[in-house]
């Protein structure tokens, strides 16, 4: 069995933004020189979140826009630890904050429209995702 | 360390249809011979989820209707570029794509009631789920 | 590979409860002596989650009155059965009933602020989580 292990960076500089990290996941998929397994990715924070859907400008927005109407900004008992950002944990557990992506034949083996998104939902900050891949 | 990969089939007669592939997932389990570690059951579409729960019609009729509840049909901005099925992309997100099952002595390791389902939010296209298992 | 398997068992003493489970993994890890690798935190039950996020008891109570209000105790068709925990099978569906952490020179490979959380949404009767180690 092989394992390797790789972090990804974030500092964004909006509040919210959705960027495809699927090309950066093939690119650590290449330097682990796996052929079969699993690739583990995962925030390492509790105010974003990852997922695997569509490269469509219209479709994020739609997204972004659900996530607000199911996990508003508002006030929550979170705040009064003084933080503000109670909207973004109920984000992060609404759309999840890890996949799993299978490995064949030394490729990610997503069908043709899927897309790994990282969400951050408080941003300004530095934030990372691990990712662990594990095969052989 | 063994891999072993398939690909579950499908092609819906409706729009959306609700498929418990756990006798599926156990006979794909046999073939490979592993006998502990983990499968993971992945949908390669962005319109389709893969959950765990209970085998019983009534729930399984609720689920649909909160779905559409939280990811009704309607107008998205996705629509521009000629789809119709908004929706599906975020029932997808709301229940998740893929789940991971522990593989414990030969067996799929579930509890009573876990059953696997394979959620179909936009059909009548071929489509399929990867399963992949790892262990040895 | 090596791989270690184990089960955590609840009895609440409430319907629901959110119960930090980070240290009882830990030793599991320790106890499976993997240093590089995947743990699988799986609830083996519809009706209880479990969720990574923040260990602040103000956050918690959100999380409780949000799964509540998306996915509220009321009449299901799955009540036909003679059950009554409609909404507890939702709440399961919305948080995830699973979670996989990361595995790095033989700690759980965590931020910050993650902490591992079982979420009973209809207890006070023994359940389980299994928790499964793979890696070397």
């Amino acid at each position: 069995m092989k394992s390797h292990t790789d972090y990804l960076w974030f500092h964004t500089k909006r509040e919210r933004e959705f960027i495809n990290i699927t090309d950066r996941a093939e690119e650590i998929l290449e330097k682990s020189r796996i052929q079969e397994g699993m690739m583990l990715v995962s925030a390492m924070h509790i105010t974003a979140g990852v997922y695997v859907n569509d490269a469509e400008d219209g479709l994020i927005q739609d997204i972004e826009d659900w996530l607000e109407r199911l996990a508003p900004r508002g006030d929550y008992r979170h705040h009064r630890t003084g933080e503000t950002n109670g909207d973004a944990h109920l984000k992060n557990l609404l759309i999840g904050h890890q996949v799993i992506l299978p490995i064949t034949q030394g490729k990610l083996d997503l069908g043709p429209w899927q897309q790994v998104y990282y969400a951050e939902f408080d941003g300004r900050r530095r934030k990372r995702v691990i990712v662990k891949v594990l095969g052989e």
